[in-house]
Formats: C-alpha cells, sequence, structure tokens
C-alpha cells in the first residue's frame, strides 16, 4: 500500500501549524533486532522485535515554522545541505504530514549520543520529530499512531516513542496500521547498558541498505524469522521472570545471529571492526570468569553491554571508559 | 551403521604387517566447505564439498610394526603420552585395520605446515597414515576405498588422497561407501593459494566439537546444506570455465557462510583474532582497488588467500610473509 493512502486513514486534515515545539525521544537497543522488511515503503518488518530504551540519551528535535517554502534541516548544530541525505529523509518525512498544504518547517535535532555510528540515533530522531509534528500541527494522535507515524519515518524509530522495555508488533494489516510499538508492562530496577564505543565514525554502509542486501544476497537470512521469533519469546519469558541470564544469551545470540546473516552476504557485510572482536573476547573472558555480562550488537562497530548494577564497579575496571545507563534505576 | 560393519564390507582380512613404509599425503582447502555430520561415527556429511589440494604442503607419515603391545605415536618429532587426544584418535583409526590381530605400529608423522591452526593437519595426516597402513598390511585397497576409510579417520582427509581439484560426494548408503573423495580432471595452471598465518596456536575449540555445536544451536545452520549446494554448482562451473572471479566470490561467501553459522551458535563460536579482521579489510581493500584476490577460511583464524600468478608480486606487497603454492604450476 502506499503512504499517501496510509496517512489518508491516520491523519486528521491539517491546516495551520503553531510556533516552535520541541521534544525528546530516548535511543532504543534491541534485544531482538529488526532486520528485514515485508514492505519497503512502510518498514514493515519481516519479525517483531524487543528493545530497551535508553532512558535520557536519545534526540531533541525542535520544529517551527518557516516562511521561506523550504524545509531547513539541522543536526547537532549544524546546518544540513538540502541535497544531504539525511535533510532529504526528513523533508519527505515532513511530506507526509503536510500533505498538500504549503508548510515548511525548521527541523533542529541535537543528540546526545554519537550520530550514525549504530546507536540508532535515526531512531530517536525520527521519533522526537513525529511528537513535535504531532504537537506542532495539533494533530492529537493517540500513542500507537504516533509509533506508526515514526515507523514510517525510520523503522525502529516505532519503538523510541515509549520508555522501558517496548515490543514492536509486526502487525498483519497491509497499510501497517498495527505494526508499532506497545510498551511492556514490567520494569526491572539494576538492569544496566554499558555502550562501548569502538569507532564514532560514519558508517560504511547504512543499515537500510545492509540489511536489504542481507535480505536479497544471504541463504542464511531465510532461517533469520524462525530465530528471532524464538528469541522474542524467550526475552519475553526472561523479562516476566527477571531472568537475567535467559536474556543476556538471548539478546546476544540474537545480536550474533544478525550479523550472521551479513557476513553470509554478498559482498560480505561485515560491521566490525578488530577492536570489536577484541572488545567481544574481553566479554567472554569476564563470563568465563563468571560475571553475568552480555552483549549486543547493531548495524555498526560498537558493542552495548548487558550487566545489571552489582557488577557495574568491577565491569568499569576492564572497561574504563563505557558509558552506563539504568533505565529503571537501581 | 557400525564402523565394524563398514570395515567387514571394506578390507580384506589382515594378518602379518610389513618393515616401515612412509607416504605423504597433501593438506587440503575446501572451498566448499564440510560442515556438518548426517552420522557422527562414520564422518558422512550432511553436503557435499570442494577443495584443492596443496602440492607439496602436508603430512609425512611413517609406520612400522612394534612388538611391545601398544601403538607409538609421535607427532613433529615427539613422542606423544597414550593418554593424548591425538594419540588416542590414531589409535582408535588403527583399531579399524587391525581388527582382531594383535598388531601395533609406531605412527611418526611430520607436517610441514602449523599443525591445529585450522590448515587441516589432521587431513593430511589421517590420509597419509590411511596410505602407509595400506602399504603396511597388503591390503591393496582402490583409491576410492582408501578415501572411505580416511574418511572415517578425518571426514576432510578423504579430500587428501587425491591431488588438484577434489570433490567429496557426499553419497546415499547408510554404511557410506559412497561418500568418498573424486578427482576433477581440470588443471588450472597459474591458480594460487597464499597462507596468512594468524596465529598458529591451538585452536580453543577443535573443528569437530564446533561443526556439532553449530548443528546443534544455530538456528541459521538450517539453511547451509542448500547454500553449500548452490556453492558446490557454482565452483564447478567457475572451474571448467576457468572464471576466476565466480570461483572467488563463491569460495569467499562460502566460507563466511560456514563461519557465520558458528558465530550464531550458543556459545557463539568464533574463531576469528582481531588480526583476522583487519586482514579481511585488507582483502577487501585490495578487491576495491582492481585486484582479483579472494579469501576463504577454516575452523580457525588464518586466512588463506586465492589468487592468480600474475598479482603474486604485488599481493606479496601487501602480506609480505604469505607462503604461497601453485597447485597446478604456472
Amino acid at each position: 500500500m502506499k503512504k499517501t493512502e496510509v496517512i489518508e486513514r491516520l491523519l486528521p486534515k491539517v491546516t495551520a501549524a503553531s510556533a516552535s515545539v520541541e521534544h525528546f525521544a530516548p535511543s532504543n537497543i534491541a534485544l531482538c533486532k529488526y532486520w528485514g522488511k515485508r514492505d519497503q515503503a512502510l518498514n514493515l518488518p519481516v519479525n517483531a522485535s524487543l528493545s530497551i530504551s535508553l532512558d535520557y540519551l536519545g534526540s531533541f528535535t525542535r520544529v517551527e515554522p518557516v516562511e521561506n517554502g523550504v524545509d531547513e534541516v539541522w543536526l547537532n548544530g549544524h546546518q544540513l545541505l538540502p541535497s544531504s541525505r539525511f535533510s532529504q529523509k526528513v523533508s519527505a518525512f515532513i511530506d507526509l504530514f503536510r500533505r498538500d498544504q504549503d508548510l515548511h518547517f525548521k527541523v533542529d535535532t541535537r543528540n546526545n549520543i554519537p550520530t550514525a555510528a549504530g546507536l540508532a540515533s535515526s531512531a530517536s530522531g525520527f521519533a522526537a520529530l513525529t511528537l513535535a509534528m504531532n504537537d506542532a500541527l495539533a494533530l492529537d494522535l493517540p500513542p500507537e499512531h504516533l509509533s506508526v507515524m515514526a515507523r514510517m519515518g525510520s523503522g525502529s524509530a516505532c519503538r523510541s516513542l515509549f520508555t522501558g522495555f517496548v515490543e514492536w508488533e509486526m502487525g498483519v494489516r497491509e497499510d501497517g496500521l498495527d505494526s508499532h510499538g506497545v510498551q511492556l508492562e514490567q520494569t526491572w530496577p539494576g538492569f544496566c547498558i554499558g555502550l562501548v564505543e569502538i569507532d564514532a565514525g560514519e558508517k560504511a554502509t547504512d543499515s537500510r541498505s545492509g540489511m536489504q542486501r542481507t535480505v536479497e544476497t544471504a541463504h542464511l537470512y531465510q532461517s533469520w524469522p524462525l530465530q528471532a521469533a524464538a528469541d522474542l519469546s524467550k526475552l519475553q519469558q526472561a523479562i516476566a521472570e527477571r531472568d537475567f541470564e535467559l536474556l543476556g544469551q538471548t539478546a546476544e545470540q540474537n545480536a550474533l545471529s544478525m550479523h550472521a546473516t551479513m557476513i553470509a552476504s554478498w559482498p560480505p557485510l561485515l560491521y566490525w571492526q578488530p577492536e570489536s572482536v577484541a572488545a567481544m573476547q574481553k566479554v567472554w573472558q569476564l563470563r568465563a570468569q563468571g560475571m553475568q555480562v552480555y552483549f549486543t550488537m547493531d548495524a555498526g562497530p560498537n558493542l552495548k553491554l548487558l550487566f545489571q548494577q552489582h557488577d557495574r564497579a568491577e565491569l568499569l575496571q576492564h572497561f574504563p571508559t563505557l558509558e552506563t545507563v539504568e533505565p529503571f534505576g537501581n
């Protein structure tokens, strides 16, 4: 189905925009990854996924109407060329909201996490932009519809509309109105995430292209949906029972399986740097010594560690530059 | 089927052993990997595989009868403890030949390649031992049966009975008598293999256990047989048409797909070292600059480069310690 048709079902007519509005949305780390689309235009996923939102780490996005007839896109304090990839993606997303109206915006996004280094800043950016547009245009959309809109901007953004553990239900509808984030009721005080930054440079292959190459060229991708479905239900169980070992094992195997499908693509898609492998080996060594620490990785070279508050001090001795987040406090 | 039953069908009765016999067998590098067994005892594979034998690199194995009632196993000039893994594996293999006879042997194997570092020295060792036992016991087995015997010692040894390109036909028989190496008639002057040694230490997980863990725990393994079948036919075509690009791409994707199934196992099985990733990146960079160089990897950290003679000099500038082999001359 075309995006414009979906929008007809989803949004009221807009007429005018209010003044400057700013919203924050958190970055999210998937414990069961979104990897593969069943609909390219609508970002409808092949599999359901599950993430945890990163509390105060994410994107602040301010929108305000401008009169000069074109959108202006700012990222981390710098104005982008209208021809840049990110500008075009943002403008195309605003098209969904403005439809036939002659409304243009200055969009100013500031991330407090490294951009485009596999830390999902596009997820938090599009989620915050969705919230801001909803206010600016007085749309008053319910949370699920905000999540659907964010998904059409950047798939995993639909999870960044919520805090804590979030499941992205894949849905079955052709218009995708049932494919959105749902916040899980469970919390987990003392649950920690640690960011190991390997390389904050721009990625050689963005995750959208990486995903497509994998689906098209990796034989092994055929088993991915099965893996993801099994992992999702293990994670739900782990969260319900606060079984950290089950959660960690499942998340790590899920991430490595996703990377495995990329590695099996042609041309090979390896986001890992030599330092990524060294960091993985360090995690495995700590685990062999009895510490319950696991990792997950997205389409980039960085590791995100999963551990519990009582191991934080010792873990910091091995990863001194670790930035840690406790999504539910301790 | 039990090994002893297969042996009844395969070997004549033996009575006495002749004096010292020595044989050489080459190491082989699989372009389409053997990964997964449909019969653990007989080493019957899930998929057919295809390799190239490494000319002068391999194992020299000497056997001679001893009178003291136990086998003596020597490796690279050192006598091994009878309780060592390799000793026991060799003795169990000799059991297949001696059956109920009170015959024991000194087995002396010397590899001119690093042992147990993913360079398949167990393949060449068991192939050379098979040839030596065949002579020592005057069995006069035909090549296919020698290959079947070698396979029962170490799966990929069945390919090391032959030179050049060798296909291991998976076979369909329960006794495995049709699962053995077959030498391809084609040759390829100028075809080169280069060994990039990353780490010649002992492996943390031997390939037999690694294979089993993968089959048992990696969802993605389910797609492996499909991948291997497709790759085998591409390789046959590439060899028939001397299409180096097709051969290189297929071999590299096949190896990476095999590693992908390991990476997707639990606990994760990663044979790569940080230096392995750095070497892969170097190969990809050279390819981006136009050189036709590809790699394959086995259950270890080392890369084996595939290239053509006319690129040898330039490649050596980037990999100065490369040991190169030209299986068909130039």
